[in-house]
Protein backbone atom coordinates (compact mmCIF):
# COMPACT_ATOMS: atom_id res chain seq x y z
CA UNK A 1 0.00 0.00 0.00
CA UNK A 2 1.42 3.57 -0.72
CA UNK A 3 2.86 6.17 1.38
CA UNK A 4 -1.03 8.11 0.25
CA UNK A 5 -3.26 5.45 0.98
CA UNK A 6 -1.84 4.79 4.21
CA UNK A 7 -1.96 8.23 5.40
CA UNK A 8 -5.58 7.93 4.65
CA UNK A 9 -6.36 4.99 6.49
CA UNK A 10 -4.48 5.87 9.98
CA UNK A 11 -6.28 9.85 10.06
CA UNK A 12 -7.99 9.49 13.07
CA UNK A 13 -9.69 13.19 14.83
CA UNK A 14 -7.37 13.99 17.68
CA UNK A 15 -8.94 15.81 20.51
CA UNK A 16 -6.04 16.42 23.06
CA UNK A 17 -3.13 18.25 22.08
CA UNK A 18 0.45 19.28 23.46
CA UNK A 19 1.52 22.40 24.52
CA UNK A 20 4.53 22.09 21.64
CA UNK A 21 4.03 24.76 18.84
CA UNK A 22 3.76 23.65 14.87
CA UNK A 23 6.92 25.09 13.29
CA UNK A 24 6.27 27.78 10.72
CA UNK A 25 6.72 25.46 7.50
CA UNK A 26 4.17 22.59 8.61
CA UNK A 27 1.87 25.75 8.93
CA UNK A 28 2.71 26.69 5.70
CA UNK A 29 2.82 23.24 4.15
CA UNK A 30 -0.65 22.30 5.80
CA UNK A 31 -2.15 25.86 4.14
CA UNK A 32 -0.72 24.78 1.01
CA UNK A 33 -2.60 21.69 1.16
CA UNK A 34 -6.07 23.18 1.78
CA UNK A 35 -6.03 25.71 -1.44
CA UNK A 36 -5.21 22.98 -3.31
CA UNK A 37 -8.60 21.34 -2.55
CA UNK A 38 -10.50 21.24 -5.38
CA UNK A 39 -13.71 23.64 -5.82
CA UNK A 40 -17.01 23.98 -8.07
CA UNK A 41 -16.84 25.19 -10.85
CA UNK A 42 -13.27 25.76 -9.69
CA UNK A 43 -14.19 28.87 -7.67
CA UNK A 44 -12.00 28.90 -5.36
CA UNK A 45 -14.51 31.30 -3.35
CA UNK A 46 -13.32 30.09 0.02
CA UNK A 47 -11.50 31.67 2.95
CA UNK A 48 -9.25 30.28 5.40
CA UNK A 49 -8.34 32.31 8.21
CA UNK A 50 -5.26 30.83 10.07
CA UNK A 51 -4.79 31.29 14.11
CA UNK A 52 -1.86 30.32 15.53
CA UNK A 53 -2.21 32.28 19.01
CA UNK A 54 -3.29 30.38 22.22
CA UNK A 55 -4.39 33.82 23.23
CA UNK A 56 -6.19 34.62 20.02
CA UNK A 57 -7.82 30.66 20.36
CA UNK A 58 -8.79 31.04 23.75
CA UNK A 59 -10.54 34.43 23.18
CA UNK A 60 -12.51 32.82 20.70
CA UNK A 61 -13.11 29.62 23.06
CA UNK A 62 -14.69 32.20 25.62
CA UNK A 63 -17.16 34.04 22.84
CA UNK A 64 -18.41 30.38 22.32
CA UNK A 65 -18.60 29.12 25.85
CA UNK A 66 -21.04 32.76 25.91
CA UNK A 67 -22.99 31.47 22.94
CA UNK A 68 -23.19 27.79 23.77
CA UNK A 69 -23.69 28.64 27.37
CA UNK A 70 -21.12 26.22 28.31
CA UNK A 71 -18.64 27.12 30.55
CA UNK A 72 -16.16 24.47 29.70
CA UNK A 73 -16.20 24.49 25.82
CA UNK A 74 -12.61 25.17 24.75
CA UNK A 75 -11.90 24.23 21.13
CA UNK A 76 -10.09 21.77 22.41
CA UNK A 77 -7.27 23.89 23.32
CA UNK A 78 -5.29 23.22 20.02
CA UNK A 79 -2.27 24.98 18.87
CA UNK A 80 -3.56 26.50 15.60
CA UNK A 81 -7.19 26.74 14.09
CA UNK A 82 -7.79 26.98 10.69
CA UNK A 83 -11.45 28.62 9.73
CA UNK A 84 -12.51 27.57 6.01
CA UNK A 85 -14.75 29.74 4.70
CA UNK A 86 -16.91 29.79 1.90
CA UNK A 87 -18.91 33.21 -0.03
CA UNK A 88 -22.04 32.77 1.67
CA UNK A 89 -23.66 33.21 -2.05
CA UNK A 90 -21.77 30.15 -3.39
CA UNK A 91 -24.25 26.88 -3.42
CA UNK A 92 -21.06 24.69 -3.37
CA UNK A 93 -19.76 26.27 -0.38
CA UNK A 94 -20.11 23.05 1.96
CA UNK A 95 -18.63 20.48 -0.37
CA UNK A 96 -15.86 22.98 -1.15
CA UNK A 97 -14.80 23.30 2.41
CA UNK A 98 -15.35 19.37 2.94
CA UNK A 99 -12.55 18.78 0.30
CA UNK A 100 -10.38 22.13 2.41
CA UNK A 101 -11.02 20.26 5.28
CA UNK A 102 -9.68 16.96 4.38
CA UNK A 103 -6.63 18.33 2.59
CA UNK A 104 -5.82 19.77 5.96
CA UNK A 105 -6.26 17.28 7.69
CA UNK A 106 -4.21 14.69 5.64
CA UNK A 107 -1.38 16.80 5.30
CA UNK A 108 -1.32 18.02 9.26
CA UNK A 109 -1.85 13.74 9.76
CA UNK A 110 1.39 13.56 7.29
CA UNK A 111 3.76 15.71 9.06
CA UNK A 112 2.82 13.87 12.17
CA UNK A 113 -0.10 16.33 13.21
CA UNK A 114 -3.04 15.77 14.86
CA UNK A 115 -6.32 17.70 13.64
CA UNK A 116 -9.95 17.30 14.72
CA UNK A 117 -13.18 19.05 12.96
CA UNK A 118 -15.18 21.27 15.36
CA UNK A 119 -18.74 22.26 14.22
CA UNK A 120 -19.66 24.52 16.17
CA UNK A 121 -18.94 27.61 14.91
CA UNK A 122 -20.80 26.96 11.69
CA UNK A 123 -24.24 27.66 13.77
CA UNK A 124 -22.98 30.71 15.35
CA UNK A 125 -20.64 32.41 12.64
CA UNK A 126 -22.86 35.91 12.01
CA UNK A 127 -23.95 36.03 15.87
CA UNK A 128 -22.51 38.50 17.78
CA UNK A 129 -20.28 38.73 19.06
CA UNK A 130 -18.78 35.98 17.34
CA UNK A 131 -18.98 37.57 14.13
CA UNK A 132 -17.00 40.62 15.31
CA UNK A 133 -14.22 38.77 16.45
CA UNK A 134 -14.12 36.81 13.01
CA UNK A 135 -14.14 40.63 11.44
CA UNK A 136 -11.44 41.66 13.50
CA UNK A 137 -9.18 38.02 12.70
CA UNK A 138 -10.05 38.39 9.25
CA UNK A 139 -13.15 36.60 8.16
CA UNK A 140 -14.92 38.62 4.95
CA UNK A 141 -18.66 39.59 5.80
CA UNK A 142 -19.34 37.75 2.74
CA UNK A 143 -17.61 34.60 4.18
CA UNK A 144 -19.58 32.07 6.73
CA UNK A 145 -17.28 29.59 8.44
CA UNK A 146 -18.56 25.82 7.63
CA UNK A 147 -15.70 23.97 9.05
CA UNK A 148 -12.98 24.54 11.71
CA UNK A 149 -9.90 23.00 12.13
CA UNK A 150 -8.46 22.46 15.54
CA UNK A 151 -4.96 21.24 15.16
CA UNK A 152 -1.57 20.13 17.07
CA UNK A 153 0.76 17.42 18.65
CA UNK A 154 -1.25 14.28 19.94
CA UNK A 155 -1.41 14.70 23.68
CA UNK A 156 -2.43 10.59 23.68
CA UNK A 157 -3.72 8.14 21.42
CA UNK A 158 -6.47 8.35 19.33
CA UNK A 159 -10.03 6.45 19.69
CA UNK A 160 -10.34 3.71 17.50
CA UNK A 161 -12.83 4.81 14.71
CA UNK A 162 -14.51 1.04 13.25
CA UNK A 163 -16.04 1.41 10.19
CA UNK A 164 -19.95 1.01 9.59
CA UNK A 165 -21.04 -1.42 7.68
CA UNK A 166 -23.72 -1.36 4.34
CA UNK A 167 -22.29 1.65 3.21
CA UNK A 168 -21.11 0.81 0.09
CA UNK A 169 -22.75 -1.39 -3.56
CA UNK A 170 -21.64 -2.23 -6.43
CA UNK A 171 -24.52 -1.52 -8.96
CA UNK B 1 8.28 17.28 0.69
CA UNK B 2 6.48 14.20 1.05
CA UNK B 3 4.67 11.62 -0.64
CA UNK B 4 1.32 12.89 0.87
CA UNK B 5 2.01 16.60 -0.05
CA UNK B 6 2.81 15.72 -3.34
CA UNK B 7 -0.15 14.15 -4.02
CA UNK B 8 -2.52 16.55 -2.65
CA UNK B 9 -0.23 19.30 -4.86
CA UNK B 10 -0.32 17.65 -8.10
CA UNK B 11 -4.21 16.14 -8.56
CA UNK B 12 -5.99 17.68 -10.34
CA UNK B 13 -9.16 17.39 -12.21
CA UNK B 14 -9.79 14.79 -15.54
CA UNK B 15 -12.23 15.27 -17.90
CA UNK B 16 -11.04 12.86 -20.77
CA UNK B 17 -10.47 9.19 -20.03
CA UNK B 18 -8.89 6.23 -22.14
CA UNK B 19 -10.98 3.31 -22.47
CA UNK B 20 -8.21 1.32 -19.63
CA UNK B 21 -10.11 -0.43 -17.22
CA UNK B 22 -9.20 0.43 -13.40
CA UNK B 23 -7.98 -3.11 -11.74
CA UNK B 24 -10.14 -4.51 -9.20
CA UNK B 25 -7.29 -4.06 -6.76
CA UNK B 26 -7.02 -0.05 -7.27
CA UNK B 27 -10.97 -0.07 -6.94
CA UNK B 28 -11.29 -1.47 -3.51
CA UNK B 29 -8.63 0.53 -2.27
CA UNK B 30 -10.29 3.84 -3.56
CA UNK B 31 -13.32 2.45 -2.09
CA UNK B 32 -11.77 1.90 1.29
CA UNK B 33 -9.73 5.17 1.48
CA UNK B 34 -13.66 6.72 0.74
CA UNK B 35 -15.14 5.58 3.83
CA UNK B 36 -12.19 6.33 5.97
CA UNK B 37 -12.91 9.93 5.59
CA UNK B 38 -13.70 11.68 8.91
CA UNK B 39 -18.30 12.39 9.59
CA UNK B 40 -19.74 14.74 11.79
CA UNK B 41 -20.60 12.93 14.91
CA UNK B 42 -19.02 10.10 13.39
CA UNK B 43 -22.40 9.12 12.29
CA UNK B 44 -20.79 7.72 8.59
CA UNK B 45 -24.59 7.88 7.62
CA UNK B 46 -23.08 7.76 3.60
CA UNK B 47 -23.55 5.58 1.27
CA UNK B 48 -21.22 4.83 -1.61
CA UNK B 49 -22.46 3.32 -5.13
CA UNK B 50 -20.09 1.55 -7.11
CA UNK B 51 -20.77 1.76 -10.69
CA UNK B 52 -17.84 0.08 -12.81
CA UNK B 53 -19.59 -0.92 -15.86
CA UNK B 54 -19.64 1.56 -18.94
CA UNK B 55 -23.14 0.25 -20.30
CA UNK B 56 -24.66 1.38 -17.07
CA UNK B 57 -22.89 5.04 -16.86
CA UNK B 58 -24.37 5.45 -20.29
CA UNK B 59 -27.41 3.87 -19.26
CA UNK B 60 -27.44 7.22 -16.28
CA UNK B 61 -26.19 10.04 -18.77
CA UNK B 62 -29.22 9.27 -21.28
CA UNK B 63 -31.42 10.00 -17.92
CA UNK B 64 -29.21 12.92 -17.39
CA UNK B 65 -29.12 14.08 -20.98
CA UNK B 66 -33.35 14.02 -20.92
CA UNK B 67 -33.29 15.49 -17.36
CA UNK B 68 -30.77 18.56 -18.72
CA UNK B 69 -32.15 18.85 -22.11
CA UNK B 70 -28.49 18.44 -23.22
CA UNK B 71 -27.75 15.47 -25.50
CA UNK B 72 -24.19 15.71 -25.60
CA UNK B 73 -24.05 15.61 -21.55
CA UNK B 74 -22.06 11.84 -21.28
CA UNK B 75 -20.22 12.47 -17.71
CA UNK B 76 -16.72 12.25 -19.24
CA UNK B 77 -17.44 8.89 -20.34
CA UNK B 78 -15.18 7.44 -17.72
CA UNK B 79 -14.34 4.42 -16.63
CA UNK B 80 -16.65 4.20 -13.05
CA UNK B 81 -18.34 6.11 -11.24
CA UNK B 82 -18.97 6.84 -7.69
CA UNK B 83 -22.16 8.25 -6.23
CA UNK B 84 -21.45 9.71 -2.58
CA UNK B 85 -25.19 9.92 -1.11
CA UNK B 86 -25.72 10.94 2.59
CA UNK B 87 -28.90 10.47 4.27
CA UNK B 88 -31.15 13.16 3.47
CA UNK B 89 -31.49 14.11 7.38
CA UNK B 90 -28.03 14.45 8.31
CA UNK B 91 -27.58 18.56 8.11
CA UNK B 92 -23.65 17.59 7.76
CA UNK B 93 -24.22 15.21 4.66
CA UNK B 94 -22.56 17.91 2.37
CA UNK B 95 -19.70 18.42 4.35
CA UNK B 96 -19.07 14.47 5.29
CA UNK B 97 -19.48 14.55 0.65
CA UNK B 98 -16.52 16.47 0.64
CA UNK B 99 -14.08 14.92 3.03
CA UNK B 100 -14.76 11.53 1.22
CA UNK B 101 -14.74 12.73 -2.15
CA UNK B 102 -11.22 14.52 -1.49
CA UNK B 103 -10.39 11.17 -0.35
CA UNK B 104 -11.54 9.36 -3.30
CA UNK B 105 -9.97 11.73 -5.61
CA UNK B 106 -6.50 11.62 -3.81
CA UNK B 107 -6.49 7.94 -3.35
CA UNK B 108 -7.05 7.75 -7.24
CA UNK B 109 -4.34 10.24 -7.85
CA UNK B 110 -1.56 8.46 -5.81
CA UNK B 111 -2.83 5.16 -7.81
CA UNK B 112 -2.37 6.76 -11.23
CA UNK B 113 -6.10 7.22 -11.84
CA UNK B 114 -7.49 10.48 -13.24
CA UNK B 115 -10.70 12.05 -11.46
CA UNK B 116 -12.98 14.51 -11.46
CA UNK B 117 -16.07 15.87 -9.77
CA UNK B 118 -19.43 15.77 -11.79
CA UNK B 119 -22.14 17.72 -10.09
CA UNK B 120 -25.61 17.92 -12.32
CA UNK B 121 -26.77 14.71 -10.45
CA UNK B 122 -26.86 16.58 -7.29
CA UNK B 123 -29.67 18.50 -8.52
CA UNK B 124 -31.84 15.98 -9.76
CA UNK B 125 -31.26 12.60 -7.97
CA UNK B 126 -35.24 12.95 -6.82
CA UNK B 127 -36.62 13.65 -10.01
CA UNK B 128 -37.60 10.61 -11.94
CA UNK B 129 -36.31 8.69 -14.08
CA UNK B 130 -33.13 9.15 -12.42
CA UNK B 131 -34.30 8.22 -8.74
CA UNK B 132 -35.97 4.97 -10.44
CA UNK B 133 -32.30 4.22 -11.81
CA UNK B 134 -30.12 5.18 -8.81
CA UNK B 135 -32.59 2.81 -6.98
CA UNK B 136 -32.30 -0.19 -9.03
CA UNK B 137 -27.91 0.70 -8.96
CA UNK B 138 -28.45 0.61 -5.28
CA UNK B 139 -28.85 4.02 -3.86
CA UNK B 140 -31.52 3.90 -0.64
CA UNK B 141 -34.36 5.63 -0.75
CA UNK B 142 -33.09 7.59 2.36
CA UNK B 143 -29.99 8.95 0.86
CA UNK B 144 -29.38 12.09 -1.99
CA UNK B 145 -26.56 12.01 -3.64
CA UNK B 146 -24.08 15.65 -3.23
CA UNK B 147 -21.22 14.23 -5.11
CA UNK B 148 -20.59 12.11 -8.00
CA UNK B 149 -16.71 10.52 -8.83
CA UNK B 150 -15.58 10.09 -12.35
CA UNK B 151 -12.54 8.10 -12.70
CA UNK B 152 -10.53 6.80 -14.82
CA UNK B 153 -7.21 6.76 -16.55
CA UNK B 154 -6.55 10.12 -18.35
CA UNK B 155 -6.59 10.62 -21.94
CA UNK B 156 -4.48 14.07 -21.58
CA UNK B 157 -2.79 16.33 -19.16
CA UNK B 158 -5.12 18.06 -17.22
CA UNK B 159 -5.24 21.84 -17.71
CA UNK B 160 -3.56 23.77 -15.15
CA UNK B 161 -5.60 25.46 -12.64
CA UNK B 162 -3.85 28.74 -10.80
CA UNK B 163 -4.69 29.54 -6.95
CA UNK B 164 -6.76 32.43 -6.35
CA UNK B 165 -4.84 34.76 -4.95
CA UNK B 166 -5.90 36.59 -1.34
CA UNK B 167 -7.81 33.54 -0.01
CA UNK B 168 -5.71 33.08 3.19
CA UNK B 169 -5.25 35.32 6.48
CA UNK B 170 -3.14 34.56 9.74
CA UNK B 171 -4.77 36.22 12.52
Amino acid sequence: MNEVLKNILTRRSIRSFTEERIPDEAVEQIVQAAIYAPSGRNLQSWHFTVIHDRDKIARLAAVMQELLGNPNYNLYKPDMLILVAADRENSLGQLDTGCAMENIFLAAHSLGIGSVWVNQLYAFCDKEPLRALLTEYGLPETHVVWGTAALGYAAGPAAERPRAEGTVNYA
